[in-house]
């Protein structure tokens, strides 16, 4: 792996926004999709997916989620209990209630909070069919309160029955009653608009493939959509105390993920820098995804040095990585000046992978950079508040003459006159 | 003003995209500015509004804000100094604070909420350059802690020191340091990717002309921005208790907003809809903007009867307000059954305009039915979140074995051994 001054290094990322043919196709889905409801998802569900299907074969029943219950291990299920657990015990801490002052001159002003009312969750096919994100993304929702939580995932090549027996367990289990064998812009179009078998919703989420990316950015305001995530990243800032084996297999956990995905090791201690460099090549060699993780490695990796941890840290604000694993001798020390990270891990024991599937916090953090101005999927994301108003006749007697002044300011005399007729009378 | 049956009533709003012409116009303005910074934003200020500016003079300065302050009234001054204080109040209710929590085995979980770093805020030239809305903006991102707050406002036509007194004295007092001359989609380039005079920002709000909302959608991404605002709507819920003249100045203080603003009236009483039709049409007849208003009540507007009120809240939740009224005997009544509004206003006291101006919510509310998923601009909207875990030695040792399988599950050999390393030692 590639040892590199600091100063001498600059990593351009791109994002796949896709061709314009893809975007011409999303978007002629998503409009026959939205004019033609059940029909059109039939048609480039049989197109895409080469899979027939009817109407009545989209909805994945009750017995087709206990067959899959017979077909997992037990000691998944076990693992998927006690990680759902964790990320329901973290998520419930993030619960907001509405709240509400009151004035002694009898004026009422508060937030009401509230969950929203319907949400898709998005599950891709294939190998990228994850439970861990299932879990991510459905239990900060059902936290939140969301009466009806919706999962659409592609009919696996296998046919109807296909599906992946540990998404359906997985969703399940974070409380999904409502699933539909659905994939691709159809599968997000059907959840924007709504189809005579599947109703629509107010916000979709999950993540997908470049069709499934762009259908989203699609139909955003007609629903809500989350971020729509780019290659994974870890950056792990680390001084001579690090033990290089586990610095570089946390580089390599993030590396196996895709060929864009960036590991990065930022530390002022050379010698580190060396024995990481020499660690990671050593476990590169035996991994199952090996090329994977050294195309990765090689376009998107690097060990940084800098003079001092403190440029350390500049760097990592800069990057504002998804993941940051702080591996020096007191991590604690080094929270306070870290201003974007979308997760950050301390200490030798903190391994991404613990993260990703178990501690608690989500997951599906903000890549590329946003880290900056977004935040992790939260309870937050699946809430909305509406202001609430009372003013009283004394209030409006009080102020009513400033309100109108700041109407006719703005020439808005309607305005004023909407307090003006009260305080005619 | 028309009376229909609820159930006739169908209304389209149609969101301005904009034309394939001020896209391209806006992509080339964003490319241009990204490349050659001040030359570029002062090209397309001389282009478009017809002023000649220097790099110097692209900043306004701290006398500029004096003079300023000389040529408003002194009325006006106490009128947005009491304003920003309930708004300040109001928000500082909506403050999050980081939180953590402690395990028995060592294990600490938490998030840290902090502000974003640099904010720029939009605020449009001429007539719709508002004070109001320069305190809504600003101050949710001042009491959020935002270090860096920016100001960007078109030069006038006047020329360099023509922008609106009012608007540097709303920006001051609610706490802006740093102001640029600059409008347009430049404006919203330079914020976003910076130019020799002003840096970067990580997130921009406040509204604009089309351009503008433009240049917002194709920055996205580089910075976060806000939500994109519609035509502003009113739905008032009534019964026969509510005054017709009141009902109908509300209707028409939404109205004389713009010829696509929507003024709705919900009501279970007939002779209340009558009532308020026949005052509509006295109040229009002597408003300054009454060609605006008119247009807007004509095309967007009505008045609906429904056959009781536990109708009228099922249309209330269709449409998904960004105002509501609600003028009924007891109007708190209702507020649980409200699921979609942006802001409810209760009471024959709480007419639209106390919020606008002056009570302390937000009035920058979602619009065209986004009430169903978005909330009005608060505190939360300038901060973010990144996860913190820190994970013991004892917690790897009683969980490592878990998150391993769950790994392996997922065919991320990379991610379990990350795990395996530490178990071994």
């Amino acid at each position: 792996m590639r040892i590199v001054k600091a100063a001498d290094w600059g990593m351009t990322r791109q994002v796949d926004y896709g061709t314009p043919e893809q975007i011409e196709t999303v978007k002629r889905i998503v409009r026959d999709v939205r004019q033609k409801g059940d029909a059109a998802v039939q048609e480039y569900t049989l197109m895409h997916d080469k899979v027939g299907i009817s109407s009545e074969q989209l909805r994945i029943t009750e017995s087709d989620v206990e067959a899959a219950y017979k077909r997992v291990e037990e000691s998944f299920l076990t693992a998927i209990r006690q990680a759902a657990d964790n990320i329901r015990r973290f998520h419930e801490k993030q619960k907001r209630t509405s709240w509400m002052e009151f004035q002694p001159d009898g004026t009422l002003l508060g937030q009401i909070v509230r969950p929203l009312k319907r949400v898709g969750v998005y599950v891709p096919g294939g190998k990228a069919a994850y439970p861990s994100s299932v879990l991510m993304n459905v239990i900060p929702a059902q936290v939140a309160g969301v009466p009806e939580i919706v999962m659409v995932t592609p009919p696996a090549t296998g046919g109807t029955d296909g599906i992946d027996p540990y998404i359906l367990v997985a969703a399940a289990e974070a409380g999904v009653k409502e699933m539909y064998r659905v994939g691709g812009a159809q599968a997000i179009a059907a959840l924007a608009y709504g189809t005579e078998t599947i109703a629509p919703v107010d916000k979709i989420c999950g993540p997908g493939n470049i069709y499934v990316a762009l259908a989203k950015r699609e139909v955003f305001g007609v629903v809500d959509i989350d971020s729509i995530a780019g290659p994974s990243e870890i950056v792990v800032l680390a001084d001579e105390n690090a033990r290089p084996s586990y610095v570089a297999a946390d580089l390599l956990s993030q590396a196996e993920h895709d060929e864009m995905a960036s590991a990065v090791l930022i530390t002022n201690s050379p010698s580190l820098a060396d024995a990481v460099s020499a660690e990671v090549d050593r476990q590169l060699a035996v991994l199952p995804r090996r090329d994977i993780a050294a195309a990765s490695i090689e376009q998107y990796g690097a060990i940084l040095i800098v003079d001092d941890l403190r440029e350390g840290v500049k760097m990592v604000n800069e990057i504002a990585p998804e993941h940051l694993e702080i591996l020096t001798e007191d991590p604690m020390e080094w929270v306070g000046s870290i201003e974007n990270a979308g997760a950050i891990f301390l200490g030798a024991y903190s391994s991404e992978p613990v993260g990703d599937y178990f501690a608690g916090p989500n997951h599906i953090i903000p890549t590329n950079g946003t880290a900056r101005f977004s935040s992790p999927v939260d309870v937050d994301m699946f809430m909305k508040k509406s202001s609430l108003i009372r003013y009283s006749k004394e209030a409006l007697l009080a102020n009513g003459k400033t309100i109108m002044e700041l109407a006719r300011h703005e020439g808005l005399e309607a305005h004023a006159r909407a307090i003006e007729v009260r305080l005619r009378d």
